[in-house]
């Protein structure tokens, strides 16, 4: 299905994904919007010409400066507001009067993303991360919890440092072991993170808990995530209550949230299946998504080098399994809460999601010659002050953060 | 100082105390209170009246459903406010006219509490616990880890799952071990812990960091807490990430916020002192707070068992030196931040905060008689359904929670 709009570019923001975000522009209050080729629609002004009043729902949910109260009213209306945009976008579109050759309304409906300043797309309230990539949590260095394929391991993130891409990442200080003994410093293992999220549409009741093959009804939709880490402060702090401050100074995601429905056609069967108990079996084979992610180390004095390329589909627990799990004991969830997979490492050196496997913290440097007319030789054990990581995902656009000195 | 209240019932809400909560009656919408006495002072109605027009900030504040909006006013506001409110309620006000003669206005600003339900005073964004007791860190199941008198170490909690006191609290089911293998199930080890715990007031900003002498300056006040715990969850699932399902069902907290100000004379020193780190180099050696919590069974069957009395003053680390390491790789802190110490057990058999600790995990009963017409020898090794628990603290009123069955 193709589109009136030009999506020929490298962005992948074509009819069948229609990610929404929230932008801003000279002109306008920050609102929601849906990519599409270069432009974003504004679905705020689409609702105030009317055009959602066929649809069931207050439309006041499309007004907002956050996605939670669009995102709380369930996939019922997300599917028929995604299929009236898909109707207008359409090249072959029957209402062709309304939008496509009504230039005045073009002009008043689509902004070039250009012109777009992006914001964080949903107020959140917990943020979740499991740890679901197997292997990464085989990684050299690591021991394989007996726990680890029985359930869906993980912990509780810090919702406040959660930004958006291109948000400056500040090298955090902290408290780490230097020659066996605890110093204060700035962080000398910084690293990132390639993960997958899904934020949460419908929430839950405390008290109750949510069947696995219905927990997908829970997930608005999607981004791609850098969980920004301080290996030495993480590993100084971790016994025995897991990761602190080696976290939660910074977790960046991508501006634009795939919304289920468009992860349908790239379903795909978890790494490996094993007996489960039975909360945790899912009726649903291809319960996971094949999303490829490409990893690049940018910066000044850098042409933008891939370093990796990593697959959303490389986990041992589905989004289900994980909410089943999260909600078994009566947990509740509330829109906008975000659940991350954790670290999404492949089989292959070319798929690694993080420096700490790719350098064997910090042992074995990861190299590289950059191309171009000075050839230069990179060395990297960990990040330094000016990288820039960027994770791009076709349809999510981009999810990326530059390393500033910590002071 | 004494107010022409009676304050003499053992709640400890005194002219001294002036806990912050939010009310709502069968007449008036949820909105804030001080407690004082068997009464709480409609903060909201006196800002109507314009009772604070003589203090510069917004007034509009007052007059909302939470605490967050006055609590990130910073504390020279809540000194002012305070200060009137003690005047208005003091036995000798020279204000006498305005409200402890004027019959007409007492009707309006006073609600008797037992005609008031209390509600969640503010809306959290994190929940952090740390881990800062000693004597729980020490306990006879526990390794005490060699960062442990080096930081304060702390995991990120769960929000979503914090309650009131009286809310009922559904025995959660989960995964855990049973003969070592792997089963889901109602838990049979639920058990609770008794915890002392902060709200923020003034955040930080993302990348800046808390200077540990200025860090008592972002606290509001505090609120006596329960962080009921799954110990057969908790213990399968908590290598290597920390703590997850075993915490997230329910942690409940007192309804009354007591102010930071009011808590000046019961300033205590730390248990011990060590070298530090500078950033952790407080220049206040009183750091800390001495708060007798005492913790009793209740239920059905049970008169009131006062089981422990715990004390806040037993920690290694000041709410001011948490902050402080939060904050110091630049993890922002919002207004509303629930950070709280961990589990407040003392030196003594008589003074610990969880049954963990009491039965030797389950192996050691914790038995005792009723008193009353009939006799009964009561043992627990760990909660049962229909047991309540309760702490009480003088002026933060109860804090506490019925077992409900798993279904």
């Amino acid at each position: 299905m193709t589109s009136w709009i030009d999506t020929g570019d490298d962005s992948g923001f074509c009819l069948d994904v229609l990610p929404y975000g929230i932008f801003s522009t000279e002109d306008l209050d920050a609102r929601i919007g849906v990519a599409i080729g270069r432009y974003i629609l504004d679905l705020k002004a689409l609702a105030e010409e009317g055009f959602f009043t066929t649809i069931d729902f207050d439309s006041s949910a499309l007004m907002g400066s956050t996605l939670n109260d669009y995102a709380a009213l369930g996939k019922q209306v997300h599917k028929q507001v995604r299929d009236l945009i898909q109707e207008l976008l359409a090249h072959a579109t029957r209402r062709g009067a309304e939008l496509r050759d009504n230039q005045d309304r073009r002009d008043r409906v689509l902004v070039k993303r250009s012109q777009a300043t992006l914001h964080l797309p949903m107020s959140i309230g917990d943020y979740t991360d499991f740890f679901v990539g197997p292997y990464h949590a085989q990684n050299p260095g690591s021991t394989l919890h007996r726990n680890y394929l029985n359930q869906p391991i993980g912990y509780h993130g810090r919702a406040s440092s959660v930004v958006i891409s291109e948000t400056p990442i500040r090298r955090p200080k902290g408290q780490f072991l230097l020659d066996n003994n605890p110093i204060f410093g700035d962080c000398q293992k910084l690293d990132f993170e390639v993960e997958f999220a899904a934020f949460i549409g419908q929430g839950s009741e405390h008290g109750s808990s949510i069947p696995v093959d219905e927990a997908e009804d829970h997930i608005f939709g999607f981004v791609i995530m850098n969980d920004w880490s301080a290996r030495d402060i993480q590993n100084w702090e971790s016994s025995p209550l897991g990761p602190f401050n080696g976290k939660n100074f910074a977790t960046t995601i991508s501006p634009w949230v795939v919304p289920l429905e468009a992860l349908e056609p790239f379903r795909e069967h978890p790494v490996s299946s094993r007996p489960l108990l039975p909360y945790l079996q899912q009726k649903r084979e291809d319960s996971v998504y094949s999303v490829p992610i490409t990893v690049s180390l940018n910066g000044k004095q850098l042409l933008s080098h891939e370093m990796f390329k990593c697959n959303t589909k490389y986990v041992v627990f589905s989004f289900a399994q994980m909410l089943a799990h999260h909600t078994a004991g009566g947990c509740p969830l509330r829109t906008g809460d975000l659940i991350a997979t954790g670290t999404l490492s492949g089989p292959s050196r070319k798929e690694l999601g993080c420096l700490l496997e790719a350098t064997k913290n910090g042992s074995e440097p990861y190299e590289f010659h950059t191309s171009g007319p000075e050839t230069k030789n990179i060395v990297r054990r960990y990040l330094e002050d000016g990288d820039i990581i960027e994770l791009k995902a076709s349809g999510f656009g981009s999810c990326s953060g530059l390393i500033v000195s910590s002071e």
